[in-house]
């Protein structure tokens, strides 16, 4: 097959916060009495500055070398124009909207390349490394991480290198459910070129519409089906990667026993060992059926007994998720639902006895009998663990807004809100500790600061062995010190984590504001031989400086 | 829980050939006229030399080297005799054994060092690396690739680091299905002491009865249950690891998304990077079910195409192996059948239209319902592809036997036989070209010798993308020439295999005998790669010289 590129995108992002600010929805009206009944919120509204009043350095790369960029990459493909500039100045987390909501993009690369194939970027890499220039990858720009913050380590220059010209289905075996597919494509994008074969990734995660298939690789996501799916690093048969010391190609599919599997050195690296420039995915036929339906548990403890039993007992949906009290409470105050509706749920849960406990949302798809199969399978188990089926209509009603989390969070962010999210994992055994202790020290962190927080929390992820925790937080912004107030909660939160001997991320990454954590996480020779990787591969340490694994450590 | 030990342990192994020796059936007699008519055997027998005869170097170690051993694991712990020296000569590779059987183990270790600690291995580490003395890090020894051949490098002796102290069941955590377990414990002891909590790890390779849990990982395994259980690689939850530079621990389960996947380096590591001191493995309930069955396709392809779906349409069984026609016909024949039971199957198979086609194993496990769901969802595409159902017996037979090929290949052996395996794995797209290309290889090459082979394969796992294909062959052995026939047999299949651009090996790793192929697979920074890891574990390079990577590459 020719390669093929998508016939349609998505709007590029807006600068100030997430995806296409027509898509927004505005908050339902009921939840200004709930953010003042739960994190005692002033009412104040924090609207972002305008572009033009956003502050931003000269560019320091001179005209002879913008020349030299473009003479690789073409003319048009080297910008340095204000939008482009702040656009690529961060990601999406909350530090990085906050920072350029109220006009701060100082630290905007100097430029910003497009490239459109491996050899550009391999000339790209060239001339960065003989110039002294650092390179930021930039796929979809999603990181919630700082993992595209555009640092420049010890080089006086750094530019983003944007993906997104880098978008075609390279080739596709049908017969092998494989793909190889460019980095800059998004998901979206790259859902609907597979949709054209009757295929599909599987994998949704809720920045979905903007995340890009090499930022998944880079990032080693997982989606909101990957209990079924599986996660990235499930699905990568192969990369190719253009790295500042050469071409590295890894995987040889199905599996191999020849060595270490090499891959996994690549899946999770963040931009720091190389620029991702084609992937091999597995695939799986388009399923002909979703279905998705909710659940109410008693309790969280219950919740969380019944999910285990669907991981161990083989018949977990692709889609498991379960919010706990709070959450779920929260969820339906924020859905939006009339009175009449609000008031019938309440009353239909407080007569079965399941008032004040917690929502599961569960999903299969595939062929119309193998759902049917599973479905009754997973039903079983969650009957027989004291679970009450809602129904369909909670479960679509989740599925229709489950890309619209960082719309809310625009929409929350212009009220003066703090709102933050963070992920972690544990084994089975070790879930409920670990979810008293990121709560309670999220609590314990922001009352302290006189901003009482709302903590809500979700499994998101199953897995034999365990399951992953989801934490979205509230709290009125700490005016004159939110980025002081935001370091506190998420230090607090890093060190419960830490403490717990988790994870620091189940699908998040670790960019710079997980990096001071992850070498505890693989030890001092472990950081030794990522070290040795790094210095192979990047020698001159161009490559996303600052991110993963920080120099000075 | 207190670490415990398995009960029992099965004798240890014959140093001429496979197992135990009071375990070997005798060939049918149908055997003789089979091989005499398809590989034109010769009726020759040819015996191990006596184990007095073998030719055996003195110990390089001198007295107070020994003692500096003994110093660390104890006195009755360094062992020097004859016997122990010729076991850890080499592995169950056919040259292995071939040598010793001749007797030639002029390469054994200088000494057998029995460690029984994380902290002895360590030791021992350090005290090697002073010394300037190589390890070969030894668990049931069953490599069949040269993986623990004795070499000693550019060091001037070389000791076997035998782990088969190292046997206990260190934790197990019932919640979450994670067991801690050493490195020495074989995988039947390993499946003895997890069934006593009611668990299973469901990792069957052939060599089960004698291969260890630290070769497992080392090795990267897959078993005869891999389709459904998963590859060793999808078992590892986090290793503890003695390295010549300090203690490695990686691996925080169940999922992470910090960095790189370091566990990864380690699994198929072979030893040449740290030894494996502990292992964290996800489990599964104990099946309370087992089902085996028969079936049969009228051609290869047919048979494929059938295992093709399973695979994709997430219905596969546990385990899934399907003979090529040939294959099919050389395990009816050496069976030993009665006259009567063939020509009945032969028969029946021909009244159907079946004869000289292809004979499928497939297995399920779990509990009784679930093994009924699946077997029934799994039937129903073998059916419909073309698949004829041969019932319980010839599934049960073979479940029987699942063990027993290495004692058929001594009693081989016996005869002046050349008999090999070895493996690959291909995408489905690529599997057929894969298949001819290897057959067809060793086909000329032995013909070309005078020795026309007979050539035997069948697919032994199976993935969404693709599958493994596992090829015997047999011929009569050169005399005076048959490390060479081997040679020349080994280098045409592994050439085929690398023109595919398929994999070197899929579960047997890379030893010394892929070593020479390995570096393309990986490419040129790969290697580097890996020779940086290398050098920060492992700075004097002491560890298993001569596997993996070669130095001189």
């Amino acid at each position: 097959m020719n390669p093929i590129e998508p016939s349609a995108t998505s709007p590029e992002m807006v600068w100030s916060g997430w995806g296409d600010p027509a898509r927004r929805r505005p908050l339902p009206e009921s939840a200004s009495a709930f953010l003042k009944q739960e994190i005692g919120w002033s009412g104040r509204a924090t609207l972002p500055v305008a572009l033009d009043a956003v502050r931003l350095r000269e560019s320091a790369l001179p005209p002879e070398s913008l020349a030299l960029f473009a003479s690789i990459v073409g003319a048009g493909n080297v910008r340095t124009d204000r939008e482009c500039r702040v656009v690529h100045a961060g990601g999406k987390s909350y530090p990085d909207i906050w920072r350029r909501r109220t006009g701060d993009a100082e630290s905007a690369p100097d430029a910003v390349v497009f490239p459109n194939s491996h050899d550009e970027v391999q000339s790209v890499l060239s001339l960065c490394a003989k110039s002294g220039v650092a390179i930021v990858p930039f796929g979809g720009g999603t990181s919630v991480v700082g993992g595209v913050e555009p640092l420049r380590g010890r080089f006086s220059s750094v530019i983003a290198l944007d993906l997104s010209r880098m978008r075609r289905l390279l080739s596709l075996d049908a017969q092998s459910h494989v793909a190889i597919l460019e980095p800059g494509l998004r998901g979206g994008e790259a859902e609907a070129l597979l949709a054209t074969q009757g295929m599909t990734l599987g994998h949704f995660p809720q920045s979905y519409e903007y995340a890009s298939i090499g930022g998944y690789v880079a990032t080693r996501s997982a989606g909101q089906a990957s209990t079924g799916y599986g996660r990235i690093d499930d699905l990568v048969t192969a990369v190719r990667v253009a790295t500042p010391a050469g071409e590295l190609r890894v995987g040889r599919g199905p599996a191999s026993a020849a060595g270490p599997d090499l891959r996994e050195l690549i899946v999770g690296s963040e931009g720091t060992l190389g620029v991702i420039t084609e992937v091999s995915l597995q695939l799986h036929s388009r399923p002909h059926k979703r279905a998705f339906e909710g659940w109410f548990f008693r309790s969280w403890r219950e919740g969380t007994q019944a999910f285990q039993r669907l991981a161990q007992e083989q018949c977990a949906p692709d889609v498991c998720r379960l919010s706990d009290a709070d959450e779920s409470r929260t969820n339906l105050a924020l859905a939006g639902l009339s009175h009449a509706k609000e008031r019938l749920l309440n009353g239909y849960l407080g007569l079965r006895g399941y008032r004040g406990g917690c929502l599961a949302i569960v999903g299969w798809e595939g062929t119309g009998s193998s759902v049917k199969v599973r479905k009754t399978a997973s039903r079983a188990v969650l009957a027989s663990a004291g679970g009450l089926r809602l129904g369909a209509s909670i479960g679509n009603a989740w599925e229709h807004g489950r890309y619209h989390g960082p719309y809310l969070r625009d929409e929350l962010m212009d009220r003066g809100i703090f709102i933050e999210t963070l992920e972690t994992a544990a084994t089975w055994s070790g879930l409920h500790p670990l979810y008293d202790a990121v709560r309670g020290a999220l609590q314990k962190t922001l009352a302290a600061r006189g901003t009482p927080p709302l903590v809500l929390c979700h499994v998101s992820h199953l897995y034999e062995s365990g399951a992953s925790l989801y934490f979205t937080f509230l709290a009125n912004q700490e005016e004159g010190a939110e980025l002081a107030q935001w370091r506190a909660a998420k230090t607090a939160a890093c060190e419960a984590i830490v403490s717990c001997g988790a994870t620091i991320t189940h699908h998040h990454a670790v960019g710079t504001d997980h990096a001071p954590y992850y070498p505890q996480e693989i030890g001092a020779l472990g950081v030794a031989a990522m070290r040795a990787v790094k210095t192979t591969l990047d020698p001159h340490g161009i490559l996303n400086p600052g991110k993963l694994l920080v120099q000075s450590i």
